[in-house]
């Protein structure tokens, strides 16, 4: 279905009516799109006392499927194109078992927007809300859920106060970083190498700013770093010629980012901080706010990636193996 | 404990006696200690129908425990000098909740090794078998539980033949690779960056390679890709100047890794390959094979890291800032 048909508590009335209780959820995709799960990935194991989650890539899914899949799973398969050959094989493992399948696609003739899986076709335009994409629509669909399943739950309110004002709390905050974001390229865009690093649900934005936007749309060299991990290793190479960007996240991993802040402001002379506190996400509820760091933060990577592309003209579009080669 | 005094019926007897059936298991560290515990989760998400498992960094669960944390989990908490602070925090909040806390440590004076935790102090000398190491333990103590709670379950001889034999096969493998090592090092210590691969339950030794052995032992600016990811964002940036060091685990998800080594072979020019299935592997039984290539894997980590430091004479135990400065 398109998302304009989408209503969530259909939605989660089917599921029920299909599957019952869930008891597992994975969240299973390749590379940008499965970087779009992993907050809600997050949120169900910090949250749900109902349901436990995972996080797999869609190759390893369906070569080592984890051995609770079955009837009571709910899996989130995505892939923007629709037809990445290992997600819709993902897919299929999981339909054969009898789970509730929910794909998301931006591409309506895809193998993913088959009628066989509960899809849910996406459109992708720079004024597409944030409640229309894949991770708030899967925030909301799992919010409804551990709601009906689980009696105790207290994010059920704040949850869907933060999906409907993020929206605008981002298009703000992307408009009042652009001249920083122009400034950090103006000095930076041709570094040979770059650290990227952020906490707790929102990890998985530097992973997708590392492996999307930048080794994949300007096949710039970086690596991305779990804040929580930095002083466990990775510190070691910092010094005033690495270069960092630091995604300082709002909420309960906060304090992890800013130690990484406090070291830098030591022992670097090189970092980019982009911060979740001065973006406007104080208006969202603070047992929540969490998990609105990453769209926030995806976005931000967005604005990034083009100011880079604005000084390297090197179009965000252009491949040499992605769809041009075969692999 | 000594692992001297370790026995795994008697652990596992105290595990059930003390919180009867185990329903999640966590593996909680920081940095190599953490890679230490990641095939074990692997191996727990594919294996168990009767547990649920998760791998996290010690303070994401200080600061965002797990939500089914409890009496009827299984905490698997290491730390290699045993006082890394917020891994000891970690272990506290586990103990709190009422689970089974077993804390792996090296150092028998330090707060891991406290005698409210269920502590084991391992040796780590040349000489140290790997069954008496955290991976083989955590492997010894999981496939012990796992056949008492399942009664359908299929590798527990295969897990415990494979525990039995690895050492031997891992010490023949380390020999007959040492001059590969050097010939690696050689051609690239002076390299100013590169990429490290593999799949499955062996990614986490890409992970701990980058930043263990080369960011934080050399100084050496790396990135880390889990191989199902790698046509997905990361291989962009491969062309015939970047180095690349692909470990190839035998087991179900190799063909993740085989098609990677053809897209190098075809695109790339400086790759490294250290395949498992040059290394012996051959006498452990198919249904498990996939979890011994982790400790394979790192004792090559280990090899090449000192092929490295012969020609860097960069002291593999120099450090700037760990355990020199405050942070």
């Amino acid at each position: 279905m398109k998302v304009s048909e989408f209503n969530v508590t259909n939605m989660v009335d089917d599921i029920q009516k299909q599957n019952g209780k869930i008891e597992d959820v994975y969240f299973v995709a390749c590379g940008g799109s499965l970087i779009d799960l992993y907050s809600s990935e997050y949120f169900v194991k910090r949250e749900s006392k109902s349901m436990h989650s995972a996080w797999i890539p869609s190759k390893e899914f369906v070569l080592t499927p984890p051995a609770h899949l079955g009837k009571n799973s709910l899996v989130f398969v995505c892939s923007h194109g629709g037809n990445t050959k290992e997600t819709v094989e993902a897919a299929d493992v999981a339909y054969e078992t009898g789970a509730y399948v929910i794909t998301y696609t931006h591409n309506p003739q895809s193998k993913c927007a088959n009628s066989k899986y509960h899809s849910i076709v996406y459109a992708w335009e720079s004024d597409t809300p944030q409640e229309e994409k894949p991770m708030c629509l899967t925030y909301a669909i799992l919010n409804e859920l551990i709601h009906r399943q689980e009696p105790e739950y207290l994010l059920y309110d704040s949850m869907k106060d933060g999906i409907e004002k993020i929206d605008k709390i981002i298009r703000k905050a992307v408009n009042d970083t652009t001249n920083k974001a122009w400034v950090f390229s103006e000095k930076y865009y041709n570094e040979p190498f770059l650290y990227i690093m952020s906490s707790g649900a929102a990890y998985a934005q530097s992973y997708g700013f590392a492996i999307c936007s930048l080794q994949e749309m300007q096949w710039m060299d970086c690596c991305y770093i779990n804040s929580a991990e930095y002083f466990h290793g990775p510190f070691e190479v910092t010094d005033e010629n690495h270069l960092y960007i630091l995604m300082m996240s709002k909420g309960k991993t906060r304090e992890i980012d800013e130690r990484a802040l406090r070291f830098l402001q030591k022992y670097g002379k090189k970092y980019e901080v982009i911060d979740a506190e001065n973006c406007g996400l104080e208006t969202i509820e603070e047992n929540c706010v969490d998990y609105f760091n990453a769209p926030l933060f995806y976005e931000m990577s967005v604005l990034y990636r083009t100011a880079i592309e604005n000084k390297t003209r090197h179009p965000l579009s252009m491949r040499r193996y992605m769809g041009v080669v075969e692999y």
